[in-house]
């Protein structure tokens, strides 16, 4: 073989290990957050986790239970693609007995976490190309599935003007400069805890669909409301998409199990899709989660935990030289603003982790605009390491 | 509102909810076979199920015993996105053990069953409109995923001529005919259950990176082979791409787990993928696979079932009057030619079904093209239940 093909022959081989331009999407830098926190344990260090949007508790017992019963009885098989339908019909029960909804189960597709509701509704939903409008800060994985599926993620900047939520009129506005296919909130939201009032879902989700925008809500942390109930959008409109998970109010994190509630003309798209990408959603999870709504004593104590820990910080934080974070209305995060400190809250977190041993996630997760500004913490640990944590923290900034 | 007006909304209410055109994928019809069957059983019937790829029996002892030990060591948190690194060294010793290959834990990314695979796979590997050469007849959902992410499948017509499976010519004129980006195999194969020769895999590979083509091995079917063993392609090249699954061996489809081998300049964009996607794979299903591979003489006896099954279809159906199948070579399913009995193998399959009470799927499920005259049959089930379909199936064809 001659130089030149050699070379042309690396050259090749090199392009065929490019991963796609589609891939390119950021990595979740609480992810690395958890690797140095996990360092800095390994050498014995006590470190606070309030990086993690995960619960402390365990699943609910009757969850647990029913799982050790599905694993004693035989076979865990495929179920049908949308899910089993007990879970389905007590999921829409769910609907009646929370929200006093009317739901047809038929709505209701079980999924492999809200991670995989997103993934099928976008599918289900929305075009190659298509514009879908976001909240900024936000959860990233938003921007990224929407990326990744070929879609366009639209930031809208909230401020505490609107308590930090899309209005309509900034959704008018953005769809006025190019048509929308869809909109999507979140209500607990994720970084920053706030939530909507019921008529600014409300009023937000007639503009959307005055405007022929598809309107998706996500509840994944509905339960978990200390200011005032949170309202879902199946309420309001039998066109919105509903998007839920065991993950947090159940504390199921790990089980990869949740829901979605989809206008009735889109179910059989879902159907499809799910049957074709995924097969069927993981059968102990559904079984599992199944049970845990028999587990809502339990899980409310577990609530009132994070209410305590809220109130830890809420009342805690000023006084430790953190004064200023957007309202704590619900999920378990408090969204603080750091801009008097420093404008990388990257560096920020890496040496509040590094000096105080306090792990939280910097703003830039969640927002490419502000996030510098901003860190997350989550309060879903113990009311011991909340105390403590106000303490450190304070500690920290004292130091400067 | 005038009537103008108003049916104007009613026509963008209607465009609200429609599907999008990436969603217009077939649905299985072996689901539909699968709904049909169970309406007779409850009416009564006794269904010999031959329509699923699904093993009868449980998954392993050591598998069922470990999840049922985590389920009482107390929380199922998230993994990291790439998997327990104690699962993905367990998976890269496995190679080591069956084939001979130093396999670096690190290319070991777990997934949540083969279809999480493909999807990341083919998200990582693959922008849209690129073309991916996949053999026909095939799994559907090669076709639909690909399709739903903007992909378009290339279908390679095989034959008996090349027992089946895609051969370097015939790849290499289909990327003359438009460049290919990736081509996919599958050995043993579903529906046909035939296996490429290890050099026949070999070739293939060598053409396909001479091409400049992306290699992707589904070597779900591995360790269910009874003609001759199967050649994993990580054996001939760093550069392929491994999807597998414990759905099938380790009987464990109901816990969707599975793993991919990757080239290792493409984990990180897996990773990313995965972290954003499904921000990890369900723990107790990890847990439960790592202890699989310690139940490795509970799944030969299993695989010694389906041998004796192979072996009861093989030597049975002839004299029943359906005489012309594939080469069993690997799996559990026989893809049985009706081509001398019906141009509709659908409406063969729901007869077979209603009259014999014996589920099968028909060819067009898998084969767009010549999947009239074809018919999968399913042996993972018992003995007595093999025996019982030759007679029926005997008795069907003899009353025409």
């Amino acid at each position: 073989m001659n130089p030149l093909s050699a070379s042309r022959e690396a050259a090749a081989a090199t392009l065929l290990l490019q991963a796609s331009r589609r891939s390119e999407i950021a990595p979740f830098i609480v992810m690395d957050v958890m690797e140095r926190a996990a360092r800095i344990e390994a050498q014995g260090g006590q470190v606070i986790h309030m990086e993690v949007g995960q619960p402390a508790a365990p699943a609910p017992a009757s969850a647990r239970q029913a799982a050790r019963r599905a694993l004693d009885h035989g076979r865990i098989g495929y179920t049908t693609a949308l899910g089993l339908p007990s879970l389905r019909a007590r999921i829409a029960r769910h609907y009646g007995e929370t929200y006093d909804v009317d739901l047809d189960p038929a709505r209701v597709v079980v999924t492999t976490g809200s991670s995989a509701g997103f993934l099928l509704a976008f599918l289900a939903m929305f075009e190659p190309g298509d514009r879908v409008a976001i909240a900024n800060p936000g959860y990233p994985p938003y921007r990224h599935i929407l990326t990744a599926l070929g879609c366009e993620p639209v930031l809208i900047e909230t401020d505490a003007a609107s308590r930090w939520v899309i209005t309509p009129e900034a959704l008018a506005e953005a769809h006025r400069q190019a048509p929308l296919s869809g909109v999507l909130v979140a209500s607990p939201a994720n970084p920053t805890g706030t939530m909507m009032r019921p008529e600014a879902l409300a009023e937000l989700l007639a503009t959307a669909e005055g405007l022929g925008i598809r309107f998706i809500s996500d509840e994944i942390y509905h339960g978990l409301d200390y200011a005032f109930p949170a309202t879902t959008a199946a309420a309001l409109s039998p066109n919105a998409t509903i998007i839920h998970s065991f993950s947090k109010y159940f504390c199921m994190t790990g089980w990869r199990v949740g829901w979605m509630v989809m206008p009735a003309p889109l179910v059989r798209a879902v159907e499809r899709l799910q049957q074709n990408l995924m097969i069927s959603v993981p059968t102990l999870s559904q079984v599992a989660a199944e049970a845990a709504f028999d587990g809502a004593a339990e899980m409310e104590a577990v609530k009132h935990g994070y209410e305590e820990n809220r109130l830890i910080l809420t009342r805690g934080l000023p006084g430790a030289g953190l004064p200023e974070f957007l309202p704590v209305d619900g999920a378990f995060y408090l969204y603080a603003d750091i801009s008097r400190f420093t404008d990388d809250s990257a560096a920020f977190a890496r040496r509040l982790l590094d000096e105080a041993h306090v792990a939280a996630t910097p703003g830039v997760d969640f927002d490419p605009h502000r996030g510098h500004h901003f860190l997350r913490l989550s309060y879903a640990g113990s009311r011991e390491e909340m105390r403590e944590a106000v303490e450190r923290i304070g500690a920290f900034l004292a130091r400067g």
